[in-house]
């Protein structure tokens, strides 16, 4: 009835909300092994009130399993997410490895669910955290007025960087008050009580990797003729990305029409009262599926801009929703073959 | 030799930090009073090493003062900035009540000090934090390559909202680790391990009054054909401002020319190392005079496009500091006469 469903990076703080993600929406599962580097090998994970036991991903062999869904790190997948793919298990790949390769498709279901047809190499890629929810709050405004050019700003939780990532944060704002110096080690430079800007390494050009990754996958996902200019900044919040957006589209903007739009959108939830307190911020998506779409307006600047404050989470929308969300595309779509 | 000096609104954050600026910078004093409303008339505040017996402002008469530098809530200056300045004390003041009024100038020394000559009221205006960094790292691209359209995401710090801010901020990130429900008073939402994107209150056209100031506080200050769109965010940092800035040009932009204009301006240090922590944050700013301007690079989707990151202690330059040194300014140019 169900699939045989691998989940690789099991430990990591995507890998636990994958399979939160496939029990809560009841994703048709015969089968389920939870996978990791040899060092989480033996450790124990949830899936529903099971407990499952991590396996060693260096040894495991994908034949007869369908669908494996990983978030190891980049250099992990790209050893085995071919391996597995080889030995038919269709890969849904949540790390930068296979992203930008003309043929694996990068897909967010609510904008381009037809390139899954494309996955010619049975590996399709999840895109970048804060990529997906900024192309599923631009996608409906796209369809009504052609979208230009992107100018976004981003306020990213330290969950983007595992739960490493968010036990610096705790350790440092804890040491803050007991007058401990910081220990930095999954940042560049303390997080509590700051801002920093820089996500990823930096390129040649000045702008950084994650920078640079907005504006090729949305380009990708959207449409090649979108170019996007980013600021990246980690912040001290657990968990949900935040993004302050301007677009310039090619035609006229009716602001109520890009309200009706938004509403009725998929995976959107407008939000947007102008009164003290009438948008969402982080911490009230955190858990949530939907990306959030608040401060819509226009903007006075150019002749057809919209400005709007836009929020997921970004270990759900932004990462594990995502990946299992193109698992239940694909077999709508008749993609996902059964192996057993 | 020197100035009788009046300090209004003495007891709050920004009023601390003039006392402390006027004594690290030589002010002229010759006499000092610190004044608050009356229920923090009695209070002690520092001055160097002296300390300062808080007066009553509104029974204190400013005759024989030469300079009142104001930074009680606007609603105060409204009534006794004009009674000062109407006793012949030039008023410095550094709420928003008369920013935007045609016969006030609007100040930063390092942009527009001539425009110090003509408050014929008697009445100086201290822009918005938020604004004075902006313009200060943007008026020597602006004389190079003349600008025309800025759009900006601002990560503004809890001391912008006082030493109530401050300690909302304190109080909820402590109650975080013990399960407190959080407590919320100087902002609309919690701000500990949050993101809130709304300062001041909302404006009719879905922007918020501190995004409105940014806009129109540019146009006065450095010049009216700048367009502005900004998106305003309170962050769970203490001190310190950042920007994450797009600004787009009339002319070519050359960006070795661009380094070396930030280089050379008055107020500004160009940080800007395309490594892994080449860049400036908002605690590494605390207590510093400079605004600091990093992440530099061309903006690829626009012709004549820069982006940059600008960080700046709000306390100092976008309150305290940029206050004094409009004092010091007008000294300079012999617009300060002695009353006694």
């Amino acid at each position: 009835m169900g699939y045989r469903v691998a989940v690789v990076g099991a430990t990591g703080a995507v890998g636990r909300e994958i399979l939160k993600t496939l029990h809560e929406r009841e994703f048709p599962v015969d089968d389920i092994v939870a996978l990791a580097s040899p060092r989480s090998t033996g450790r124990e994970v949830s899936f529903g009130d099971r407990t499952l036991k991590v396996q060693n991903l260096e040894t495991f062999d994908f034949t007869g399993w369908d669908v494996g869904l990983f978030s190891p790190g980049a250099s992990v997948s790209a050893i085995h997410g071919p391996r597995a793919a080889k030995a038919g298990c269709i890969v849904i790949d949540n790390t930068s490895q296979f992203r930008m390769e003309p043929d694996v498709p990068l897909v967010v279901p609510e904008v381009n669910p037809n390139d899954l047809k494309k996955a010619k190499r049975g590996i399709i890629a999840n895109p970048n955290c804060s990529t997906i929810q900024m192309v599923v709050a631009l996608k409906p405004l796209h369809d009504l007025f052609t979208l230009k050019r992107v100018i976004v700003a981003t306020y990213q939780a330290v969950a983007g960087a595992g739960t490493d990532g968010m036990h610096e944060l705790e350790q440092q704002t804890k040491g803050t008050f007991v007058g401990d110096p910081p220990v930095i080690e999954q940042f560049q430079k303390q997080i509590a009580f700051n801002c920093i800007p820089q996500i990823d390494r930096f390129m040649d050009d000045g702008a950084t990797k994650e920078e640079w990754k907005m504006a090729v996958e949305t380009k990708k996902i959207l449409d090649p003729d979108v170019s996007v200019i980013a600021t990246c900044v980690r912040v001290p919040v657990f968990i949900g990305h935040s993004e302050a957006i301007v677009a310039e589209f090619e035609e006229p903007v009716d602001l109520a029409r890009a309200r009706e739009a938004l509403r009725e959108a998929e995976g959107v939830v407008l939000l947007d009262k102008h009164e003290d307190g009438g948008y969402v911020t982080p911490i009230e998506c955190v858990g949530e599926d939907a990306t959030y779409v608040s401060r819509l307006r226009l903007d006075p600047t150019v002749p057809n801009g919209l400005a709007f404050w836009c929020v997921s989470d970004n270990l759900r929308k932004g990462a594990a929703l995502n990946a299992v969300q193109i698992a239940e595309t694909m077999i709508a779509l008749d993609l996902l073959p059964k192996r057993h």
